[in-house]
């Protein structure tokens, strides 16, 4: 039985009634973690007086958002990674630094026991914990949503307030958001309802087409070895850089999704992502890629990225599958180095001009009229040696009139 | 050497010229063959008298339209297949039964010569050729482009008035392009200037964005067994199904693409594609996935259609590999029935609603209410074999501290 | 809680004590389900007196075998699945027929509970598991062994001697076994020692190689469609094919392997295998695929029969994506027909001769003499495009010396 | 034309013609490259006094032996990778080393020439010039076996005895061999029967299995990071450590392989392989990652194999692909640390012992016996969860009884 645990704190309804709930239940001391992961100055502002006014011991903030950034925005932008071809993994991605962080605290403060606020039906739970058992086998972990008795809202405030917790949440809160610097997430309320679109109100970082700009924006965006390092010719450190691509594509509408997934825990759920800066800069490498990436670096890279997507999904982070496929990618990513400009209207993110160093693209190659660098008489040679196996088969197999039915 | 040749015939400046050409090079009788696969009645308008006039012995318009879709549209829809996950592949789709097409007709006509006016650095020298091969391996090949000295439309023009052959083409044709009721592609020209966007003078099927109705359209397609069956309740044909969804497309700006890509003979090229209809159908049919199939038959999926992706732009459609892939696709449309509502805005198409007698949605379970279909509790020994490797490594291999690093 | 709950009764100690227990503990009738997949006249000898004097209201004894071959090992071997490259999956696939046969037992005597006698750290509950789940989800599943307090064979024989339950078991059965038409397995006890070769007592099917016969024994395996057919030119039926090589591999030692595997629960544990007439089968197929498949075909199946294989060893027999995979390799299978002559000798087999209607090997093409068939002057265009990538990124992207590096 | 030609020269027949061929029809002078990579002393004895007895104005000789082996034959063995599960890819993996140190000649000496010896059929051709075009190309590549009108050994033979070149080359030699440090391949005459075993003439490393040793040897191998580092605790090189286990796996009969496989330029052919050491080597690290890599590792690995193989099989190994899969299989070696005993015995190689400080194999987990390490009723939890999706699925899409069908 853990004698002091290291909870991942929020500042939120659960989180804060986690607090007096470990300590009355559990017995032990209760430190609060709270990493930033660009969630916002709203979501950070009072948050350690507000852990303390819940009993807890202390209260550490942790700026992750560069780590955040440099250690797992990056490879998986550079792996292509969408988790079943659409959802750009946003909350999946902080769940590993964060749980580090929580490890390395609870190290630091001497802890035996780990929390998380996760409910026992998400994705959450697995990322943190699948974290922790990697990261640190040896400690106690606690789920408290697994765990306790409380069924909703309501309950959780009648026991924040009977337990002194300062609460200023309300009952009816109809969305479970998650945000950070990638994006943000929306389920539950209207949106179980696949039937319906998604409720106008749900929407938070992006404007609805109707009422974006009519003039397009067009930006460049510059990569070196995979990784964006400069707006317009401006050099800017991730966060910033995402930063800024956040509010310009949000304006623009561009950014959102609507997906009904496969949670790891075996049953589908609905949900909605904005990640207005991550779309544009999924479509701006991808449109480097075009031109610096040839046929089998691209397919190794849409097959890595689907089972990339996989573990990012499931929390497998610190496992060496993913430190292997990372690898491949960062290899992979040499070469997309140049600046892609692209166009964001009405919704959508299109590429319209790419340039290279190391491009592959050479317009005298692939022209139609003859160019030095080609002869179409090697086509004859290709062709009959790449369709070989077909005329082999059809000579050998049977009469050819059968290989049409 | 061939003493009776079908040529695929389009009518266009090329194939007009392989007619005398190949009459008085080879010495042999030309039959033309005109596969329609929904190029539209301006390409098929007095194609067979052109063909006469040119010095065919014969010309045969054969249409295709209906088992195009069925036999190649439909399964390849149903595999998701995009080349490089960008390209409804539109031309690479109609060579295989054009090809087929295109022999039989030779065996009927007792023909020993088979040819088509690709030129020798694109991909549907390979196409027709690899088809050929597979179904027709006794039957000489004749690529003109490939062997005969002239190189742009000038000299073709030329050719064609010095043998009487009637020519409507002039010199300055800008774009090259291939159109059938799946798409309409274009290169060559400005387009082949990357750091460029696209010319607005090349589209064809769908309105710039800017030009689109500033009232959202919402159609409900139907799909049964991954077969997309009526729209907004009514029945439909595949080609008119299609037909009307471009039409729809079209009119919002829906279905552009613009990419570099990888050509099977080695080469980058930049294309320009036009798949209004297909853009949505992609849309749909993966908004009823969402709720149809599970995770493994998704992921399944999704490697799958890398690979048919592969197969389909390298025109190798008629071996086993390819066959192979389809029957697996085929095994998972069996539950991909249901309705779906996009909505088509600004050049985009996104999912409203989905619906399935099969879906494996569940709100109740999904909730984040407690429900009786799931006990949160479960999660707890789902999650220590979940993350047991990880607890395992971690124990085995080395302290925990350096894990962290 | 169940009333009439159908057990998978084998006739050993665990299910033997489980028919008491559950009438105890669940005051549920109990019918025993006896599934004949080819373990042997001595496992089956007297089962159902056994069950009924063990307290079975009534006991079915089902036979499976032709079931087994049909519907799971032929297509698994035209898959060429082997879990983790190496184990042939003998007990994993007879898991699904057997709790097939068990659920259908159930529907017809109107049962509402399975159970079965599996340990609750192994992959045998998963199996029947996920089998139930597909194919009753609504009856009650009973799993004594995670259940009871029962640790021990000692207490187990207690236990059913307390109970009036004939026990011939004694307490120190050394190794865990499973046997069928396809195998057996051997676990537990010294086995366990990874540190040590398996011991001399475990393998019951074939010999040591040191007293196998010291000539060579040569047997023709017919295949239609990826499935055999005959030996040395006899038609036999799949159950007497499989047992006829089954006697022959095991007297010159064929078929043994010892592993250390990834269970699905997600620890390791070592198996020792026998798989006399299966390895032969899979080399024997592989020999006729070298000549059959061409190189996509061969691919393609190498990587679905990783995903198979992983299908079939976790029991996910009953989802699509195993139907779908299944699907794609029955059609690659259609062309594996013809014959193979494989050698067993001193622990080995080899494939020493083949042939088949649809052989693509073709000696005067492949042949080192001009044959014309080919032209070597085409490998001149082959080479130039095949390697153009290469050419074109070595061109652009730098110095030709760097890429020395 | 190229004025100075760098050919790889073996010191055998056909390019000791190639030498006066190419100075009589190109008019260049000849530099002959001789590649080490362990061919043996017998075909290196006086390579370069042949070579400029032929004509060439300079030979030089390059021991690449230890190169081979660790940049090239470890990370191979590491990725598991054979071409068609089969082939150990002996010819492959020298050829890119052999053509860098060509080029790197060529540079040195000033050349702008590039030529090889392999025919127009094979796949050596293939792996020589894309390496020279992804190391060299702007320089000339000259491949005589295309281009001359010599069809069969007795012409070149005629041909060099006109020119003065030395031959000790009979005219009938039978098989076609490739030796090197890795194997010995066979190929050509009687071997290209495949209704026929293998001629008892072609082996050359390995004895046949009737007249090996009647004991069996156990070698004790010792991997660092996926290297093998040691034999019997023995610190041994590379070059040593292959050789060691040559002769003894040699005399055990181990490492015979004889395939149909499919060759780049689109033909099968067959042939007989000895690779005595690696097959050793292949399976003692297969048992060492038994257990220390984790089922997603294994998995990974084993699908990136078939990808290594297919691209070191074609020569693509100066590409970002392969280099981007070697990064993610030398990151899953770093846990293959450990010793492993094998047996060989009558052809066989198989693992007996096997033990690391990473390894994940923990015999009180997996035992039958309880243990504190593991608790059964977690199982309960991970089972429903695991199967959820099937229950999902039973209970919405149709009724249970129709699954069964």
């Amino acid at each position: 039985m853990a004698k002091k645990v290291v909870l991942a704190y929020s500042g939120g309804l659960d989180t804060s009634a986690i607090v007096p709930w470990l300590r009355e239940t559990k017995g032990c001391e209760v430190v609060c973690y709270v990493a930033d992961v660009g969630q916002g100055a709203d979501e950070l502002a009072g948050v350690e007086e507000k852990a303390k006014a819940s009993g807890a011991s202390a209260c550490y903030v942790d700026d992750l958002r560069d780590t955040f950034v440099d250690e797992v925005i990056w490879p998986t932008l550079k792996s292509g990674a969408l988790y079943e071809g659409t959802y750009p993994l946003g909350t999946s991605m902080a769940r590993p630094v964060i749980a580090r962080g929580q490890v390395e605290l609870a190290r630091r403060v001497g802890a035996d026991g780990l929390c998380h606020g996760c409910t026992g039906k998400g994705n959450d739970q697995v990322r943190f914990e699948v974290a922790f058992a990697a990261l640190a086998p040896e400690m106690e972990v606690i789920a408290p949503w697994r765990e306790w008795s409380f069924t909703g809202r309501e309950e959780l405030i009648a026991y924040c307030k009977s337990k002194g917790v300062p609460v200023t949440s309300t009952a009816e809160k109809i969305y479970s958001r998650d945000r950070n610097l990638w994006h943000i997430s929306h389920e539950g309320g209207p949106i179980e309802d696949i039937g319906k679109p998604p409720p106008d109100d749900a929407w938070m970082l992006t404007r609805e087409v109707r009422d974006t700009p009519n003039e397009p924006s067009r930006v460049r965006i510059s990569f070196r070895a995979g990784v964006p390092v400069a707006i317009d010719g401006e050099p800017l450190g991730g966060v910033a850089l995402i930063d800024r691509l956040n509010t310009l594509a949000g304006e623009h509408g561009v950014g959102r999704i609507d997906i009904v997934e496969n949670r790891v825990v075996g049953m589908k759920s609905r949900g909605l992502y904005e990640t207005p800066g991550g779309t544009v800069l999924y479509e701006a490498i991808r449109g480097l890629e075009d031109i610096t990436l040839e046929y089998r670096s691209r397919k190794l890279k849409d097959q890595l990225a689907i089972e990339f997507a996989e573990l990012v999904y499931a929390g497998k982070w610190w496992i060496p599958a993913r430190a292997a496929i990372q690898a491949a990618v960062e290899t992979l990513a040499q070469d997309v180095t140049g600046d892609v400009t692209v166009e964001l209207f009405k919704g959508r993110v299109v590429t319209t001009a790419r340039s290279s160093p190391s491009s592959m693209y050479a317009e005298s190659v692939a022209s139609f009229d003859m160019a030095e660098g080609y002869d179409q008489a090697d086509a004859n040679g290709f062709l009959r040696l790449f369709a070989l196996p077909e005329r082999i088969r059809a000579s050998a197999t049977r009469p050819a009139d059968e290989a049409l039915a």
